[in-house]
C-alpha cells in the first residue's frame, strides 16, 4: 500500500495548479505574518515562507514581489482592523476623538490575537530600515494624516503624530519592555489617563 | 630578525597583565558598547566583544560574567549621562520637573554621540527578552521608581511611567521610524508641547 504512493519531496512541495491560486497567495500571507512574527524581519525569508505555504519560492515572488513588498502586505494584514473601525473613530465629534483613537488602539493591543502582529510590525521596524520605511508609509498615510485631514489645523500632522507617540510609548512600555506597574495596570485606568492627553495633542488650541 | 619574533596566534591575543587590568576593563566596555550598537543583542557574543577588545574571551567573561550582565554594564554606560543629570531635574521645584525632564531626555536624543546607545538599547530590548529584562530593571530603579519617590503620592509610579511613555513614543516616532513631520520637527516645538503634558502626568490631581 505505502509501496504504492510516490515519495514526496522533502522541503520543496509540488507548485500548486492555478486553480488553487487565491487559496495559495492567502496561504502564503498567512505564512508570511506567522514567519515574520516568530523571526523577525532579519531571519525571514522568501524560501522560509514557500516553504511554510507548501509552495514554491517562485510562486512567493510572483505574487509579492520582493522580501519587502512581501513585508508590506503582511503588515497590511496585521493593520487591517485598526484601518477596518479607522473611519467609525474620525467620523464620529471631534470632542470625543481623543477617547474613541485610545480606546480602539487599547482593544487592539489587549487582544492577543491582533497583539502578535503588532509587536511583530514594532519589532521589525525598530531594527530594519526597510521594515521602518513600510510601517513608516501605513502609518502616516493610513492613520495620521488622515486624522489629520479630519482635524483641519494648520499643524494637524505633528498634532496626530503627537498623540500617536503617547499610545505608541504606553504600547511600547506596558507590552514590550513590561514595566511594572504599568504593564499590570488596569486598562481602563490608563484610558482615563491617556484619552485626555491624546484629546488635548488633537485639538487643544 | 622577524624569525626571532615568535608566530602570534591568530584570533587569539595575549592574555592582559593584570597591571594593564582597569585598562583592559575599559577595552571591554567600550568594544561591548560598540559591538550591541552595531549588530544588536543578538549578533554580538562574547568572543567578538573579546576579540575587537584585543583580549581573551576568558579575560571578559572574569570581568562581566554572562552575556547578559556584559550587556547590562554596557547599558549602563549608555544610561549613565541621563543618571549623571538625574538628581539635579529631581531637585528643583516640582511644577518645572516636566519640562526639565522633557528638555533633558531630548538633549540626549538630539545629541548623536548619547542617542547611538540609545537606540542601541532601545533596538535590543524590542527584540530581546534578556535585554528588556535589562532596560526595564535600570528604567524602573534608576530613573522611574526615583521620580515617583519625588512625587510622593499613591499612584506616583504609574504617573512617572506614563509621563516616560510620552517620552518613549515621541523618541520612537521622531529617531526610530521617522516619521514626518515629528522627524524634522524644530526641537523646541516639541517640547514646547510635550513638557505640560509630562507635567500633567507627573503632578495633575
Amino acid at each position: 500500500m505505502t509501496s504504492a504512493t510516490p515519495p514526496r519531496r522533502r522541503g520543496r512541495p509540488p507548485r500548486t495548479k492555478s486553480a488553487d491560486a487565491p487559496a495559495a497567495r492567502d496561504r502564503i500571507l498567512a505564512a508570511a505574518r506567522e514567519e515574520f512574527s516568530e523571526r523577525g524581519y532579519d531571519k525571514t525569508s522568501m524560501r522560509g515562507i514557500a516553504k511554510a505555504a507548501g509552495v514554491d519560492s517562485a510562486l512567493v515572488h510572483h505574487y509579492f514581489g520582493t522580501k519587502e513588498q512581501m513585508f508590506e502586505a503582511a503588515v497590511e494584514v496585521a493593520f487591517s482592523p485598526v484601518l477596518s473601525v479607522r473611519d467609525s473613530v474620525l467620523e464620529g465629534p471631534l470632542d470625543g476623538v481623543g477617547e474613541r483613537l485610545t480606546r480602539t488602539i487599547f482593544g487592539f493591543w489587549e487582544n492577543p490575537t491582533t497583539r502578535k502582529p503588532l509587536l511583530a510590525v514594532v519589532r521589525s521596524a525598530v531594527n530594519h530600515e526597510a521594515a521602518a520605511a513600510v510601517f513608516r508609509r501605513l502609518l502616516a498615510t493610513q492613520l495620521l494624516y488622515r486624522i489629520a485631514r479630519r482635524l483641519d489645523l494648520p499643524d494637524a500632522e505633528l498634532r496626530a503624530e503627537l498623540a500617536a507617540a503617547q499610545l505608541v510609548g504606553v504600547a511600547m512600555l506596558r507590552y514590550v519592555i513590561k514595566v511594572e506597574p504599568l504593564a499590570s495596570a488596569d486598562p481602563e485606568q490608563i484610558i482615563a489617563r491617556i484619552a485626555p492627553v491624546v484629546q488635548g495633542h488633537l485639538t487643544l488650541p
